[in-house]
């Protein structure tokens, strides 16, 4: 993988030097990566909160993961599928089906209904109990299941 | 960026069938991109807050890209730093510096500064004081260059 963290400070700087601003200044490239590396992390973390469940139960481990997923969650990632991340570009592949972009309405209410399965789990790691967490876990994950199914290749 | 949700998931249930658990089961080229993933991540929010304190201030933005670098800070990264991944792995390239791995009280103490200046600025953020984020935000930046000066190479 590429260090993107120098090309991303780049960019939003000519961005803010030609007076526009945020996140629409990452190229397309840096958008799929990005974008990537938030599911990359959520990723790890929902691994962590499985074995947690499945074995061994540390709840300030469970609680840190979910804090984890709720704020990349939270994080405005809609901004990482701007125009030219439909496809690969180059080496940087993505899986996403381009349907994605023409369906938005339809991305924005699964977006919804996972932030707030995120926030949910959150909320109950930090209650501690293991058999809530085991609940809203599993529903978070149907909830990340919803997007992939309609707009992820591979699945 | 090769999609290692579904790898990483698989090395999870491998361990956790194995009888071992948690974030050690992930392989070290894994750790090396989840840990890459965490930094990229942490990068587009920081860079999003830099483009607010430069342009037009959105506090709602800046406090979710605060407590979303604040979540990654505090998820247990030191467990992305196993034994194996303190060099390139095939196509899977780290810049960190042999040297970080030798030298842990001193990384666990630039840690322990990074993530007490990104929790302090995810607290400056939620209350919307623009000159106190602005503040906090370059302390934590000094504590990022901190360690990449000693132990990523090309810093």
């Amino acid at each position: 993988m590429k260090p993107i963290l120098a090309t991303t400070a780049v960019g939003l700087m000519t961005a803010v030097l030609a007076g526009g601003a945020l996140a629409g200044a990452l190229s397309p490239e840096e958008q799929i990566e990005t974008r990537q590396a938030g599911y990359t992390f959520m990723g790890w973390n929902m691994g962590k909160i499985k074995a947690n469940l499945q074995g061994d139960y540390n709840a300030e481990q469970v609680k840190a993961a979910a804090d984890t997923i709720a704020a990349i969650a939270n994080s405005g990632m809609g901004a990482l599928y701007g125009p030219g991340t439909d496809k690969d570009i180059g080496d940087v592949k993505t899986r996403v089906k381009p349907e994605l972009f023409e369906n938005m309405q339809d991305v924005g209410k699964l977006a919804g209904d996972f932030t707030k399965a995120a926030d949910n789990l959150a909320e109950v790691a930090a209650g501690g109990d293991e058999s809530a967490v085991k609940a809203a876990f599993g529903d978070l994950g149907q909830a990340c299941k919803a997007c992939h199914k309609k707009y992820r290749a591979d699945d």
